[in-house]
């Protein structure tokens, strides 16, 4: 069930098709998921997605792979996207992170949560001591 | 300003101060942020958070401390946590994460944050090939 | 699913066999919606939470009916609220609301969450000039 | 105070003076706010951030300015963006929000907010009527 | 510095006077906080907002006014809402929240925060036994 | 569906077991849910989430158990935790919450929701008089 039909034939478009093509061939399989399935009803936002999803996560950089994929799980855990957060562990996965890493990431979220909400409710103020302009941070 | 008024003199506590103690020695420094000085008003909240922090961030471990606080500010930013997002980003540029680093940690969150929207909008059901039960995962 | 049992006939209480007939004379069909009829378990709440809606969503107003319903999808789907992003991105549509208009909304909701993640994480601070106290706004 | 030291002399760097002068052109003012100072430290992703931005809100579409604005101040307001906010009530106002239009806005804001939280504390299946690959919908 | 110009004489306005007229009566103090003062730019906005609050947590109900004013609080800890942190800590102060009592409810969010996070990251599905509609629930 | 395999035969490993044995005499019953069945993969995670959740919401302390549960649900709502908001909820009700207790959790978690965004729109500034450092606070 989703908010938006996928339209029937997508790569009867042919900016659809280019886009699934690319998608193809960078992540190596013939499977496109249901995300791109359905963001394809617009080819234009469809190929917009594509190509910053791309360029951030998938050309090589500065960040391995796995921990790429570890800071995005980070952030859609704490939006609650559903979807996100299964399609990017298992792509983690994929990309090789282990039990272990995992068990340390779930870790390092959890802390990040738990601390997240203290400081809010403490409404502690801000050390001058982590002000970029000035300061030798800690 | 914040919610609660931090004690006058924490390390009048002997557990107040022998957490202040520890985190000076793995931190080595003898600052000590208003974070805790503010949890110290409950010096066994302050000890449980400081283990658990201690445990999971200052600990060797699996992934490297650059890597713990790049997922650590991934979570706070996406919780709104001023606080957490000043003092771990001036942690993580204190171990060592350059500005390159951190332009790419802005590029992940930025696109996870979009692309979580996106998800949550279209409401895309979960592809079974994520499924970990059955999944050879992409 | 849900974590509280609809009442088996609602309308057997006259204030919610109330609410349910205004909510089928102002929308014009028999269907009332899950939300509505779990809600019915306690009727004052029911009708407290109906005159809302129907006050601020269905009355005629300063804004059209679509673009109230694009702004409270925007809003449900930065909350992840899955029941909400449907109903709402449904009434949309049944008001009057384009593929081509979706695609907008989707692009303004996935812009914001972008940049409103970057400015988090920045700690920008508030330029003076947006002071509504004393600003020529930009 | 922010995270990240905007740099000194952005202008000095030619992306950065080529997407100010930009944006000066389009918003027609020399006004340059903070977020897009800071961001300056890393041209790359001041260029793809407000080539995205300029896109989508500045340029000529369906929807007009002002309900641009106010979607994305509701997006804003629930990721609690405090920059975003700001900047984003301000530019809605400079381009003619009034403010019973305001006063509507955070009306459905505020409607949105609480009905999504009730709608997710009673966990409510979605009615079928509400898929877009089958509904007549509501 | 906020996003609205408080109306500068609001009391002359006769529905902002019978609202804080209301409030000052009920809350037994002659101040009203930036909150309402800045909300009586649109006196309609206003009095439904008292309102609502008033209902909720002014009236005399099941729950006793410091779990009530907690329960409050846990909200907009996970909504990172500033003021609202701020007012209603110190509003379940000022009717008896001792600091043992806050460093409990603190305990509780920080403990709820922290399992969301890993209930999400494990996407768990839910068990049958938590369905209000069969369920003996545990 | 889930993004992690539980263990096949959790208990085959001796602290998962001890975990369990633990969790069913605190709760008196033989049903261990799917989180912690899951969560089980990695042992010493689910040690240390299991004592905290133990000291914090099973062990007698200030609060009744029904109060830490609805706050407990509070934060889950607020954060949009599905499994959360489930078996939080079903735990309130077997620990007596009644539905009319329950609809006045309902009544303030959306009274909060609603001052929450309102609050964040106007971006009020805090007052000084909310500032416990130095308040007789309202």
């Amino acid at each position: 069930m989703s908010t938006q039909r996928p339209p029937q034939d997508p790569e009867s478009h042919p900016r659809v098709k280019a886009v699934f093509d690319d998608m193809r061939a960078i992540r190596q399989t013939d499977f496109v998921n249901s995300f791109w399935r359905t963001l394809a009803f617009d080819p234009d936002l469809l190929e917009r997605t594509w190509t910053e999803v791309k360029q951030v996560m998938a050309m090589p950089s500065l960040l391995d792979p796995v921990t790429k994929e570890m800071i995005f799980i980070a952030v859609s855990v704490a939006n609650a996207c559903t979807f996100c957060v299964h399609s990017h562990t298992a792509a983690a996965k994929a990309k090789g992170m282990t039990d272990a890493q995992y068990a340390e990431l779930l870790s390092i979220i959890a802390v990040a949560g738990k601390t997240n909400q203290l400081a809010t409710a403490l409404q502690v103020p801000v050390d001058a001591v982590f002000n970029a302009d000035t300061a030798a941070p800690r």
